[in-house]
């Protein structure tokens, strides 16, 4: 089980709510995906499960799987809309383990030959920019 | 799609079929669990899908929920094993997205406060230290 019970003010559960604006991407019953704001490569986005849950710790099985899906959908989208070359997927768990928004989430990150990801510098993304990126991926699902 | 067909030959698929050995931790009808030989932390290890897929851009539904179950369950004994603060979960899909061997696989790495990753070498580690992590988590599913 999780470290910590589930604090309904995160910013992704108040992105669920339309508490906070997202440049979304794709929605069904169980999962949400959007834009990360602070994207590690061009076309990093996010899933998430409506289902409130810390991380992979504690979520339920369908929940979880719900998001999988989605992440295949979102992974396949993104490659295709950014002619990349891979997929990086990373999801972590607890803040030792790399999380910082406690609703959990995957992250997808179209890769290319020959180019890092870029560092976690908690900078923003040009919003104009990411709402571009958005729209191609949208265009691809 | 993926980008190109599944190699019967990758080594995961030779450990699956008992051709190589492994330090294995758990297995269903849809799922195996081993350590990661190469580990970029203590008690780094693996899941894959018993039925042949690429990466997560070919894989079936189906295969895919049965790994993350196991992910969860694998996450859950390998941060009670080694008192972990966090968990970090990686998957890697073709070369440029950081894929080595080509059968869906996915990393789970028990994280401590303070610890970076270490950087995957291509060494491999001490079979008999691993042997002992591989213990620690069979005892704690």
């Amino acid at each position: 089980m999780s470290s910590a019970a589930y604090d309904n003010d995160n910013v992704f559960a108040k992105i669920l709510r339309g508490e906070l604006p997202s440049h979304k991407l794709y929605e069904d019953d169980e999962t949400f995906a959007f834009m990360d704001i602070m994207p590690r490569g061009d076309g990093h986005c996010l899933v998430i499960p409506k289902k409130p849950s810390r991380n992979i710790l504690d979520v339920e099985h369908d929940s979880l799987a719900a998001v999988m899906r989605t992440v295949q959908k979102l992974a396949r989208a993104a490659k295709a809309a950014f002619g990349a070359d891979g997929v990086t997927v990373q999801q972590f768990n607890e803040e030792a383990g790399g999380q910082v928004v406690f609703h959990l989430h995957v992250h997808i990150i179209p890769r290319f030959d020959g180019v890092a990801l870029r560092p976690h510098t908690g900078e923003m993304a040009d919003q104009a920019v990411l709402a571009e990126q958005a729209e191609k991926i949208r265009a691809a699902l």
